[in-house]
This record gives structure tokens, sequence and C-alpha cells, in this order.
């Protein structure tokens, strides 16, 4: 259910992006409950300058351009505790697994109702009861 | 309104996106009103590992490399019944017109409201009265 | 917090693209009460036919293939006035320091919840009190 999109810098290795993914993906059904083999993402590299962020930083934290921009469109209903581990978890094991740096991972949810996803089939696979 | 994303494999053919997108289009007009001429789409290839799909396949539906991304941003306000119909028309007519499995069309709506949209020119054409 | 992102045609210099994520920051920094240094933006490039408009036009606007799509995800609670007055302002300077067309200029609002964006450090900066 939720669609992953991963914007990353095209020097970005292939193991990293792998890395990448399945971190997200663990993150997410590790602390958000999102179910077994729910793993749909769409990854798209980018070349220098189209990446755009803050050269200041934002709020104390400092950017470079391998920041990993991370949008997350998933059902509503999570609780802020469970968005807050969410976050520290996708941070704390990209870095972990590739070497980038915590403060480049950038995360935003998008939610959703149950009704709006087919995962194929034409099917409505959430519709309700 | 809608801004539709679509998100294929690099060595999908021109012929098979322009018939992915008039499916799109017509899929939404016939089935949920969306006006006559609204078919604003971004189509984006993506090299290979760039789609991530569960190799187990989810529900019960399996996927291949081809799988196509369809992503639609619109106005709130359709029924369940409506968007079921959306989903069984697009995966449908795209597989009647390109061959790509029914399993391989993936969709998700994100809804939002009328004022969230500038069709050009700076102004709100949805604005309420 | 805004997360924008931009799709152009492959042809747009990066001078023009600068300038087009200047005048979107400026603007929102300006009408919408957007942060300083709250700049985070994501620019895709697209071959010919990957940017879809209606040859016809929509709502009387015309489009040319430089189409400037422009998606923003920020927190909800704009007003409708502060909507307008940011697809106005983001037209107008995008043509004045571009020389692109206002008609090409489309723009869509994306809106979630404070809780929804980590700005890197695996943070929830916007946690409520």
């Amino acid at each position: 259910m939720p669609l992953v999109r991963i914007d990353v810098d095209a020097s970005t290795s292939s193991e990293a992006l792998s890395a990448i993914c399945d971190a997200v993906y663990d993150a997410m059904t590790l602390t958000a409950k999102v179910p077994l083999h729910d793993k749909f993402m769409i990854v798209s590299k980018h070349e220098a300058g189209e990446l755009v962020f803050p050269q200041e930083g934002y709020l104390g934290v400092k950017y470079t351009p391998g920041i990993v921009f991370i949008q997350i469109t998933w059902n509503a209903g999570r609780t802020t505790d469970v968005k807050k581990a969410l976050y520290r978890k996708v941070a704390a094991d990209i870095h972990e697994k590739t070497g980038i740096c915590k403060e480049d991972v950038w995360i935003n949810l998008v939610e959703v109702s149950p009704e709006n996803w087919s995962f194929g089939n034409g099917e409505m696979q959430y519709a309700p009861k």
C-alpha cells in the first residue's frame, strides 16, 4: 500500500539504492505495520542541481548533494509516535547500511484512504466490506 | 484537474506509452466525470531496478518488470463505486491496447480540494463562488 | 516543509530552471509564510511526449511543450486567498525571470499535517508540543 518515491543524486550506486529501498521497507513493516511484501517504490536519479536544498540548512540540519528525498504515500491512521519511530529507523538504517549522513535522509508522508489503491488486476483490494 | 504521474520501464515504447495515457484519460472521463480535455500527465521512464515491486507478489497479484505505476492526484469526492469502475477500466483498456498484463497496472489516488489547482495563467480556475 | 516537484522539458536551460526554483521559493515565502530557507525541490526533466497536456487547451488556457508542472506538498491551513496570491506570484515571477508564458505555469497543491515531515536526522521537527 505505501507508494514510496525515492529521489537521489545520479552518482548513487546501485548497492546504496538497494540498501535505501530495503531500509525504508524494513522500517515501514517494523514500525508501522505495513504488510509483508507490500514493497512498491519508484526510484528517480537526478543530475547536479536537480535536487534543491538550502545551502544554509534548515532547522539546524545541514545537507549535502547526497540528500535522499523519500516521499511515502500510504493510508491515514498512523499515530505521531509511529511516525516518529519510522523517521528514526529509516534514517538510522540508511546511515548504517550506506554511510549516508542521517541529516541527508529527508522524509514526507502523504495520507490517503484505503479505497485509493489498486494493486493490479483492475481491483480495489482494500475495498470496504 | 487530475495530475497523473505515470512511471514505467525505460523499454516501454512510445506507442505503448501513448496508449497508456489515452487509456487513463478515457477511463477518467468515462467513469469519474473528469472534464473533456482535462488531460495533464507526467511520464517518467526508469532504468532496471528503479521500479521496485515484491518478487513474491502482493495479495495474490504477481508483477513483472513491465509494471506501470499510475498515481492520480484529483479532487476528493468520488465514491467507492466510481473508483472501482476507474480501476477496472484503466486496467482493461491498457491491457487491450498494449498487451500489458492487468496485474501490472498499479494505481494510487491522492485527493485534494478544488482550490488546489492553477491550470495556468496564475489563476485559480476552480475558485469557490 | 513544502516539497516541490518541478517537471519540465529536457530543453529547459539550467538558468531557467534555477530561476523557476527561486520564483517558487520566493512566492511561497512572500505569500504563504513558508519559513526562510525552507527550500526543498525535486526537478525532473522529460523528453518529448512525456509531459502530456491537451492540445485544445483547458478552460481557455493554451499550453506549449514548455509547460512547467509544479506540485507543492505542504501543510494544510492556507486560505483560498493565500493560494490565489501564490498562483499569481509564481506565474508572474516565472514569466518575468524566464520569459515562459504564464499559461504554461501549472500548479497543484497537496496538503498534509505537520507530523508528516522529517527534515533529516531521523527527527520529527514539527512534532506537536
